[in-house]
């Protein structure tokens, strides 16, 4: 079975995102600035690298309400070429896009990843939203996370992990590479 | 001059101590975990030349008051053998200790620096506390930072960022070196 990852980008101090995050500006005010490392023409070959390791590797997206409803319009489509389950209250048909169909579900985040690993084929499943990603680390769902972390201290904005709360959560430390300006850590969650 | 900054040892959601730090407690309930990679005997072959890289280079220290009330009596001593730093509203005659003397500074953060800079022979000047940290980067008073990753998610306790407010501060990324578990990454801060 396909791995559950997180695959986020962060500054030091933790923002996934700007302030006053809306359709209009998905990212918050000024929370373009931790994915600035993924684009632009002058790309760092050790950021390129991690970037062309992950092409091919998601078989299907599990996201949290909010995020779907700022990201759909930017996304134009579905975030990857991929089945994508959104976790929400309220009922809906499935949306079929260009690359791969919406699925609503409403019966919690455990159903959401139980569905999206069996329609993974075997890939990886990746979650995007910082609430989903909390609740499914506090659920043991999480096996993994991979974490760009940019040199900009954002001051404000969508914490990625905010007080979790709970027992302290351990890691591993499956690898470490840098390039001139960002460093990729890629963790596993023990259980 | 010497650098001023700091060097700590944070979860990867951004905790330098777990939640009650007391004087009994000065790390906070379960904020050893975070340190735990500077001590043991299995030490990690990086994690070791990393410490050993730090040893001698630390001229004087600037510590907040909270730091300095909790960390004196584990501490029994200056927390370097330097002169070190107080900066408090309440003014008290020097202290002098073992290794070093405490100097009460209650004319603000910049007069701290200042002070300490120049009694630190150019060695660097180290900071203590999350506080003043804080408010030393907000008056563009912090050279560098030097931030020690460790896997674990804390889930609560003292944040060394929380919400910093204002404008983004970037960072350099000066270096990055990891051991098996932990991921010591170096910034200068922009100014």
């Amino acid at each position: 079975m396909g791995t559950v990852l997180v695959n986020v980008s962060i500054s030091l101090d933790g923002f996934l995102a700007g302030p006053n995050v809306s359709v209009e500006n998905p990212m918050g005010e000024g929370g373009h600035r931790v994915h600035d490392w993924m684009f632009g023409d002058a790309q760092d070959e050790v950021d390129a690298s991690v970037l062309k390791a992950m092409e091919g590797t998601v078989g299907a997206a599990v996201v949290g309400r909010r995020t779907f409803d700022v990201g759909r319009g930017p996304w134009g489509d579905t975030p990857y070429p991929a089945p994508t389950f959104v976790v929400t209250h309220r009922a809906h048909d499935d949306l079929p896009m260009k690359s791969g169909t919406f699925h609503f579900v409403t019966d919690g985040p455990a159903s959401a990843v139980r569905q999206a690993k069996a329609a993974a084929g075997g890939k990886d499943v990746t979650v995007l939203g910082a609430d989903i990603t909390r609740q499914l680390l506090r659920a043991g769902l999480l096996d993994e996370m991979y974490v760009h972390l940019v040199p900009v201290l954002l001051g404000t904005g969508v914490l990625l992990f905010e007080h979790l709360g709970g027992e302290h959560i351990e890691l591993e430390q499956v690898s470490t590479v840098a390039s001139a300006d960002v460093t990729h850590v890629r963790y596993r969650v023990l259980k």
